[in-house]
């Protein structure tokens, strides 16, 4: 993905990054159209060329900082590995990209998640595309022969409950010192090894005869 | 286990109560000795013989809170169940105690989860009691010739991590739209028939020869 794509999403970038800035210097509420064209030295009717509304600026940054993590999706996705390791680099490489901007400054990536979960609206759309990436991961496990007798839709919310802290970012943060790259490749290990519709005992249906 | 087992202990049980009558009523913050002493209608003295500080108030009203669950622990560890059946049911019947108490009163539990993890000194035990129990489980499991290879305390970590939207309180309550016994039923059975320390390929050390 060759970005920017023109002269106008570079302006775009450009003033998106800024506003990065105000809220990292001044948290989200310090960042209005006023202060990001005053910032940026241009008009405040000049800013409205580029972002039409504050809503149009809040879905440029989520689009800006959901884009390393969209395009690590992608490159997994596109790759030829069986599922049971594109699965394992679908949740592994964007763990360790999430630690990457922890290690770097672990208050601005939680003033990240913050702002994510009260702008749900910006942000949810990725969270259906990452939603809809695990399914394509899950499909071709399925063609493989995993998960007897789930469906895709079932296995999307089994899986992501099993791998929550790796997956979910404020639980990222928050259980951070107990994770690692060996633990999730055991849990992925588990998931395409122990995963299926089938009863084997845990809520005793087994034990009871049919 | 008859509790409770004296009459202090009776009077401290009713002392406990009033304490989460004015927390529910005006939060954590509006619990005082002082506050505490007027409601029951004894004097500030008094209250002291029976909590001779507020960490010892608080200290009573984490025993007070986690009675239940503890109990829940015991009565499983106690089971005659096969391990897959008791992890089970280790995680299940708190999961619907507290699913249970969500739904009588959604901001009170959230109240109450707060207001622990504000004071973890005084509730730590009680998580490191069900870590305690939760090793036991997967002693027995071990012993059934599950989980090959695995340390007890590193097989600790991973099931928590694996069932962590059935058992982190934050995140039960946060997630709990999405969670049932039944998905809880499938984890519990892929824990059991996934989990193990040998490398089956997630992170591609499988693929590679030794």
């Amino acid at each position: 993905m060759a970005r920017p794509r023109s002269d106008s999403e570079a302006v775009q970038d450009r003033l998106v990054e800024i506003a990065c800035a105000i809220i990292e210097e001044r948290g989200g509420q310090a960042l209005t159209m006023q202060e990001l064209a005053a910032r940026a030295g241009m008009s405040t009717a000049n800013l409205y060329r580029f972002f039409d509304s504050k809503g149009a600026l809040l879905d440029a940054l989520a689009e800006y900082w959901f884009r390393p993590k969209v395009a690590i999706m992608e490159d997994v996705i596109a790759s030829e590995l069986p599922a049971r390791r594109k699965m394992y680099e679908f949740f592994a490489r964007r763990f360790a990209h999430v630690r990457q901007s922890w290690q770097a400054d672990p208050a601005t990536l939680a003033m990240y998640i913050e702002l994510a979960a009260e702008h749900i609206d910006h942000v949810r759309s990725y969270y259906d595309l990452a939603d809809h990436y695990l399914g394509m991961v899950i499909g071709e496990a399925m063609s493989e022969g995993y998960f007897a007798g789930l469906e895709v839709d079932e296995t999307i919310v089994l899986i992501k409950q099993m791998v929550m802290p790796y997956c979910t970012l404020a639980t990222v943060i928050e259980q951070m010192p107990r994770l690692s790259e060996d633990k999730l490749a055991r849990i992925v290990d588990a998931v395409f090894d122990g995963l299926s519709a089938q009863d084997r005992g845990a809520r005793g249906g087994g034990l009871r005869a049919a």
